[in-house]
């Protein structure tokens, strides 16, 4: 009946404007991993606040790096010039 | 009374379908990191579209790379007969 | 009117704990990137399951490296006496 109608009209409205405020979105909820460079001179190099290490590259082909305290890259070779962080993060 | 209850039963079911509707699933929003491997002979590689580079890897033990266009891998040391780019996406 | 009013209080109640009972929570839905290293002897390292290798290093220098089964990272070189893996995951 007409009542019924109505209701499901101010119902359906409703629902809306309470998602709508709650942010509701659910591709906005999709994150995406967004990766940067980060290279200085010597043998450390580091990610900025809320990224992670995912690897790293060494000056004089050196190959072998650790990760220290999470956030930084070193490059263990004996000769380094130049030391990269690669850094990730969900956006 | 009898009329809150029907209410009730109308505005529940209303609810549920309207979430149904933007397909709002609390479990399929969890995001799972996904990786893999694209080899080429030379000293580029690059991650296909919709994937991050997260690292690279050359041959002739050469550990000095950078990432060109937010994409490639570019091993540098002078000789060098393959690039791997190690990519990663949300899925 | 006050039908009208006590609806709409009734309606929002009920949209609310739908939701609560659905657990949703924008900004429990937000993941971060969590990273860490696995070292071992040898020319093999593994990421524990549920992680992803983002990249790897080797010792002597050694840039030169694959991923096997999508969780193992090889070091390539004649000669390794270590290999880290650098493993990835949501969180």
């Amino acid at each position: 009946g007409s009542t019924q109608c109505s209701l499901d009209t101010i119902v359906d409205k409703k629902i809306k404007d309470v998602l709508n405020s709650l942010e509701y979105n659910p591709s906005a909820t999709a994150q995406k991993l967004v990766c940067t460079s980060v290279t200085n001179s010597g043998k450390l190099s580091s990610c900025p606040a809320g990224m992670s290490v995912t690897g790293c590259a060494c000056g004089y082909a050196c190959g072998s790096w650790d990760v220290q305290q999470e956030k930084t890259c070193h490059c263990q070779c004996s000769v380094v010039d130049w030391t990269t962080a690669r850094c990730c993060r969900l956006a």
